[in-house]
């Protein structure tokens, strides 16, 4: 944790906080805070600063807190992802927070096993835990919008042609395709494909919603591998 | 596994090999082979091709291999990287391993916890296994070099100046420094920091051994997801 998170509801007054749960464990076990220590935090949506410790008890600590600072921009970019493994997903939440990430869509995919649907790591309160990891390791305090959906055929017809417009189009795809560009400045839609890859139709009507295939060498990389690799090679 | 890896030891002819272990299990349970069936397979070191299963018994499979490719190229890169915690550094050495990398050197750095170096995670067959699973991974034959540094001064004073003759010199480190390149194609030699970073001696050793500071932006990423990033950017 390299930012303290503060939610709405710690507040207690315009800078004043009250912390009892698992960041305060953090703060006295990881950092090992006392009275009259200063730690990064950020308010959730919001700027970032310091805080001081006014109070440390077992159950509770009070923080005074001085919020000046904007967060990191985000990366100009929409990530529709085939949705991962239940374990991985959790990762690939946090890396995808921590990258700066601003907008991502999970979508089903053929070599999606329908299982996967069903992890209550996709339930609303575990998604945002991921990536509040993820903004608390990169030191961000605003979260990524996730989009879940669950046909592949009606998202990519219907919906995908406006999240894709005014944005270059792409899809990380293994094979004869060209090299995935790298440093661009320009607003993207990329989307990355199950473990065993988006199947002929997938990348067909991907490319009818303007998002071409391009590779990235011959090692095929695990997803979270993948999504890394990919957004540091575009921004 | 997206590449079945073959041991010298597996080997009962010059085209025949029978397998017994995990490696059996997986064919069964995961690909569901049959006698008949094809697989791709490479020999630790050597090339890559197919395999046809000849005889699949409980216990074990007899393999018929035919081996005709070059595994793909590596990264000219020689990667030093401060001595993750155990449970990052299997992923590490995964993701090296994955992403082509030739050379790994595990460095000692003082924000290194004294307790890393006792994980059984750093006895070479334990490094090996998770060198294997990054082979299977990205479809590769050749496992990386990797060299134990348990002291930073002698390695980086007595030792890194050699490896790091005639290549690129960089240290990724947050801070006001230059961007890390992109798209090289010159030798680089690349020192990732732990978690909370080196400390300035040692980006001073670390410059007179004749690696200079890049960064890659605000945002603090894992020691994972920052070797995937540097080197997806660097190559």
């Amino acid at each position: 944790m390299n930012l303290l998170l503060l939610e709405e509801a710690d507040f207690i007054a315009a800078d004043r906080v009250i912390l009892s749960d698992r960041r305060l464990t953090h703060m006295q076990d990881v950092h090992r805070v006392a009275v009259g220590d200063s730690l990064r935090v950020g308010r959730i949506g919001g700027l970032m600063g310091s805080a001081e410790v006014l109070r440390l008890e077992a159950r509770e600590a009070e923080l005074q807190v001085s919020l000046d600072q904007p967060p990191p921009g985000k990366l100009p970019l929409t990530l529709v992802l085939a949705l991962p493994r239940p374990k991985m997903l959790r990762r690939v939440l946090q890396t995808v927070s921590a990258m700066g990430v601003p907008r991502l869509v999970l979508v089903n995919s053929y070599r999606v096993e329908k299982s996967f649907w069903q992890t209550p790591f996709l339930e609303p309160e575990a998604v945002r835990e991921q990536l509040i990891l993820g903004l608390e390791q990169a030191r961000d305090t605003v979260l990524p919008e996730v989009l879940i959906e669950k046909r592949f055929k009606p998202f990519v017809e219907d919906r995908l042609p406006a999240l894709a417009d005014g944005t270059l189009g792409l899809v990380g795809h293994p094979g004869q395709y060209p090299p995935c560009p790298r440093g661009l400045d320009e607003p993207v839609t990329l989307a990355i494909g199950p473990e065993g890859g988006w199947i002929p139709y997938e990348i067909d009507l991907l490319g009818k919603a303007g998002l071409a295939p391009v590779q990235l060498g011959e090692r095929i990389l695990r997803v979270e591998t993948a999504v890394t690799a990919l957004l540091s090679r575009l921004f």
